[in-house]
């Protein structure tokens, strides 16, 4: 158990370190009256957000609550989880929370530090964006390590392969907090965030002919508490959720791989070994003032790369100390993990930066017309899965062979499983370096709406258009670890039904072949609800868009003075739109994911649900990959046009190009990130409803 | 062998009907020497392009002829393999020729008609569509009935039963000429037909301001060649090859299912019966002048329930003769798949048809502009999926259940592989209801670039637009029946590798599960060559019609005099164009269809493909109905815009409604009706080249 100390120090250490970044950042000035109070409005609007956000996911958490205990009563389910559930819940909002309460803390300040110079700028929003990685991660850690702390105290009595298996089991259902969690933040602050972003644009940009983040546009201020509450509040409760899937489901498979306790704890010294790097690099993240743009990405991947390093060459040590040399093989399962994550952010950053050449062919299809616009961003994003499957793949193969998958099975997918660790490992500072972006952004606004010097707004704007780059990074990273961490749930799903089965000395076996028709329609159901998911989050978008459109407009009609700047627009009625409608959006998208395993699995049994949740993901690693490649692409042609080529601003092109950014918003910022959650979610609920399935199934 | 004589019989008395329309429809007088020309002209275009395809298609036949003779002398594949792929090829070739022939004569003797009256031009060109669709059906017949005789006289010494599979498992693999000529068909028409369509669209109604189909657009003969070879030839070709696939495939699991030469001669006996029913319900199609569209949809759906019922109460009776009542349960797989074929047309007709809510709610999107229309239009594709994947996955679970799968698996493979034929048994007369569409389209062309009465536009004008509605629906009952014959070649597939392994004294055991990494792998790769094929065929229509784009201008400049109608255009030149651009783009789509399978099998070996076949099947029928509804509910937005809701034709709404249209051009006819011509010519790839697999891969 001493294993657990080092994880539980991992841990503190990270929180100590984010709560010292907290401090200094909280030093920093907001120097202006008029930034303050742009600012406070930002934090009182997403504050609004998350009070009723909260509210929502409360009912549905204790509803949830209230039938896992009854399942649990009923025997179909451990004890623990109706409070794991809620915990898991609890840890990924507060995540979110703190992302968001330092986020809006820093918007300000990182203006007032733009009038002084581009790196003073960098240091404070980065500063921020470290507190939200490092707190993702150690919240993480604290969380599985007072878990396996509580539950080896409750299963004490146990010998040793018995208790580890009774842990393993419980502590991987823990995720489904996190993932319902995660889904609600995500989705709902995608909802919000690109529903006020298409509304403030629709009436602002279009109709009324004002310039973006014009404090006239009543909407503006949604639209910036939409980059808190969607790109980071969201962002980090989805990254928790990834982060701690996949180490738990690394454990989980340990002791079907025949490693045991030293299986358990591998992917968790390799987790704090991620954490301590995350903090050591982010010192190396600065530059000089009047950095160039490539500049500005060098040292935000100096930062990566030494992280990336130091794990590379750490976590060799870790195999050999715990596994020992005969299981070194799993230590590459790990490193191409690793490389894969980096792989895949590359091509990611290929596709859609406007330095290479699919998105500036993207921007010159705008000389025939919106129409070949939309099929060249489509076609980019399609074929932008190429790429990372074949990257995916050849990591799975790999991480399934050199740890052993050929001479024993499941060591194989506990490779795979750990190769998805590896991945993630560098979290801390990869979410750093994302999560500046949206603060970044928030602070151009603020400069927008008070009038600072336009040297300021571009300041902010180097920053921000760095961070559409890294955002898309860090996309690329929660849908490729996504597919690794599904492909071991689908593992555990199984391992889980068989011990039940045994224990309850119910005769099933498995026949998990493509051909058995059980399969074959879960995998079928699994590519479809993919597209369902989709279509439902992206209605939403719309939806919400278009109630904020009228509100726009009403109160440009009902305010005097209001487009002469002489009055001021009603912020909070947009705000409280925004937050009403996603939330209420939230709901049948909330049902598809949680009851179309559950539906699966009582007609189809548990070969069905298992053929739905490997159909989903297949399908949705391909679908989350073309929206956030199609939507990052066709945002940045519209932003390389804006550079001044094809005409620039206004011309034609331009035109078009506004028409693909604004198709591209949903793709990108609502439904492509949800999928990987919506995947694990679905692999979740398999989990705990296995029981389920295996009494009362129809087939 | 008894039955073979009956399916022979069915095949000439289909062949001699159709000859009889043909003659019947040949009589028919094009009375106008106007039209008379601009119906030579668009002959004379069609037989180009089909010169010119058929030139490029003989090399690469001739080049797989070789490697195939190659590949049999050395031992991988049977002796037949070279011939009956050349023999598939030609035939599937043939029914485009034979379909284009008569549609290219019938499109002007169908403006004279409709000079007369509504029901003169139905039955003209519904007589037409009829002669395409019997001629597939028969033709089919004709080659199975032949193939069968030859293999049985090859194989005489043979016992009954290993005569059975002998002949089984060679001509299961005669589809791969089939399918290789309908890929070359539909994508290549289809490339054709949208190129010029949205060239033509691009310059003459946006930059020139010319109406649709006039005669001073240079690319206005392309437009309605396009029609011929996409919607004729294309669509023949394709069909053809889905109708013989589900037969042979059915056809091809009968001795494992137990059921010998009955089980052999099951389906065949169940088409027969399909081809004399359709010719009987040709004689009902038929209205009364000032016909309504909807009483028009009325008597083509009288057509087709009256053949379905036939096949619903005739196959009762075949089932009971053929295999007994003990396997009376098969006689449900074949109705729930007949069943399941109405219902998916039925529900594609909901989702694209402007009699529906989801058509009209996507065509109130426009008032918002072209972004929301878009994404409109993508989230209805999407959620159009879900009911048609229920509705398969129903149906495999009625089929796989009850002909007795739970007892014996390969009998419940079989009845899904009949289920297959059941659906289309009724081909010969909902093809015939789909193809006589773009004859009428090409009807009213003709009728606008010759001045005719505007009473006779209205007329084809009424005829082409439901042809929108048979289109959609055909596309429906192709990519349904694609997903149940793509499982049974999955079955086929993994049968002729075990068979290869057990001759060849392999050792080849099978492992399906979905957690073999080479299956997952494959799954994978399997849903990216999906969207890899789609961003490939959409670029290609792009590329081609910016060709006509740069072309039209030209001529434009060029030809004084054009403009102001003194002086013709040079139509060929466009033709030529479209023709040359559709088969440079072809290579590349031909290559990634061949060779993915081929790579895929020498890597990860025959686990590795059977993944990659599932993979594509399952991503693949959803992206293909969301390919295929969203482009048909765009066009019939376009059209219900047209008729005069939201400000009609010139409108702002209706300036939307054209750019969602465009987008929905390569969707619905390139790329969504290719997908299921892609899934099974990969399987047949996989199928002849088993034994490579299981020879030279890696893994």
């Amino acid at each position: 158990m001493d294993f657990i100390i080092f994880v539980l120090l991992g841990a503190v250490l990270g929180l100590i370190f984010a709560a010292y970044q907290i401090n200094s950042v909280l030093k920093e000035r907001e120097e202006d009256e008029k930034i303050k109070s742009i600012s406070r409005k930002i934090r009182e609007g997403a504050d609004a957000f998350l009070k009723r956000q909260y509210k929502g996911v409360s009912i549905f958490f204790l509803v949830m609550f209230v039938i896992f205990l009854a399942l649990s009563f009923l025997g179909y389910v451990s004890i623990f989880l109706p409070f794991s559930f809620v915990i898991g819940g609890f840890l990924s909002g507060l995540t979110g929370f703190i992302g968001m309460k330092v986020a809006t803390n820093a918007n300000g300040r990182t203006t007032s530090a733009a009038k002084k110079s581009l790196n003073d700028a960098l240091r404070v929003s980065f500063k921020s964006g470290s507190v939200i990685g490092i707190v993702v991660v150690s919240l993480g850690l604290l969380y599985i390590g007072l878990s396996y702390l509580v539950l080896s105290y409750y299963f004490k009595d146990l010998a040793e392969t018995e208790r580890i298996v009774k842990i393993s089991t419980n502590i991987v259902t823990f995720g489904i907090g996190a993932s319902s969690m995660a889904l609600f933040a995500r989705v709902g602050g995608g909802i919000f965030t690109k529903a006020a972003d298409v509304g403030a644009d629709l009436v602002g940009k279009v109709e009324a002919g004002i310039p973006e983040d014009d404090p006239r546009n009543p909407a503006v201020i949604a639209d910036n508490v939409g980059d808190n509450v969607g790109d980071v509040a969201g962002m980090g409760a989805d990254l928790y959720e990834s982060y701690v899937g996949s180490i738990i489901s690394s454990c989980a498979l340990a002791v079907s791989a025949g490693l045991s306790i030293k299986g358990f704890a591998l992917p968790l010294f390799v987790a704090v070994l991620g954490v301590l790097a995350s903090i050591f690099s982010t010192f190396f993240v600065k530059v000089k003032e009047d950095a160039s743009q490539k500049n500005l990405l060098k040292a935000l991947r100096k930062g990566t790369y030494i992280s990336g390093i130091i794990v590379a060459l750490g976590s060799f040590f870790i195999v050999k100390e715990v596994l020992g040399m005969e299981n070194i093989g799993i230590y590459f399962s790990i490193l191409s993990g690793l490389l894969a994550g980096i792989l895949i952010g590359y091509f990611t950053e290929f596709y859609t930066s406007d330095s290479y050449s699919p998105t500036r062919k993207l921007a010159e299809t705008t000389k025939t017309g919106t129409g070949t616009l939309i099929i060249g961003g489509l076609s980019l994003g399609m074929i932008s899965t190429a790429i990372p499957v074949v990257i995916v793949s050849i990591s799975v193969l790999i991480s399934f062979i050199l740890s052993g998958g050929l001479k024993d099975f499941s060591l194989g997918l506990y490779g795979i499983a750990i190769s998805a660790v590896g991945m993630l490992s560098t979290l801390g500072i990869t979410l750093a370096t994302d999560a500046y972006g949206p603060i970044a952004d928030n602070a151009g606004g603020i400069a927008e709406m008070t009038n600072q010097d336009p040297e300021v707004r571009k300041r902010t704007d180097a920053l921000d258009a760095l961070g559409n780059t890294t955002a898309a990074t860090g996309k690329g990273f929660a849908i490729g670890s996504a597919a690794l961490t599904a492909l071991a749930f689908i593992a555990s799903y199984k391992d889980s039904i068989e011990s039940i089965a045994k224990n309850g000395a119910f005769e099933f076996a498995f026949d998990l072949s493509i051909l058995n028709p059980q399969v074959l329609i879960g995998l079928f159901i699994g590519a479809m609800v993919i597209f369902v998911f989709s279509s439902k989050t992206m209605d939403a978008v719309g939806r919400a868009a278009s109630e904020i459109v009228v509100e726009v407009r009403r109160q440009f009609k009902e305010i005097p003075g209001l487009m002469e700047g002489k009055a001021e627009a009603d912020y909070a009625s947009c705000v409280d739109i925004c937050t009403k409608s996603s939330q209420k959006e939230l709901i049948p998208i909330g049902i598809i994911a949680i009851l179309t395993p559950v539906i699966v699995g009582l007609v189809l049994g548990p070969n069905g649900v298992a053929g739905l949740l490997a159909g989903a993901t297949i399908t949705g690693f391909s679908v989350a990959i073309l929206m956030s490649n199609a939507g990052g692409a066709w945002d940045n042609a519209k932003k390389y046009i804006e550079s001044g080529v094809l005409g620039g601003k206004g011309s034609d092109c331009h035109k078009a190009a506004v028409v693909g950014d604004t198709v591209g918003d949903p793709f990108k910022d609502t439904t492509g990130p949800s999928i990987n959650i919506l995947i694990k979610l679905m692999s979740m609920v398999a989990i705990v409803f296995g029981s389920l399935f295996l009494h009362f199934s129809i087939f």
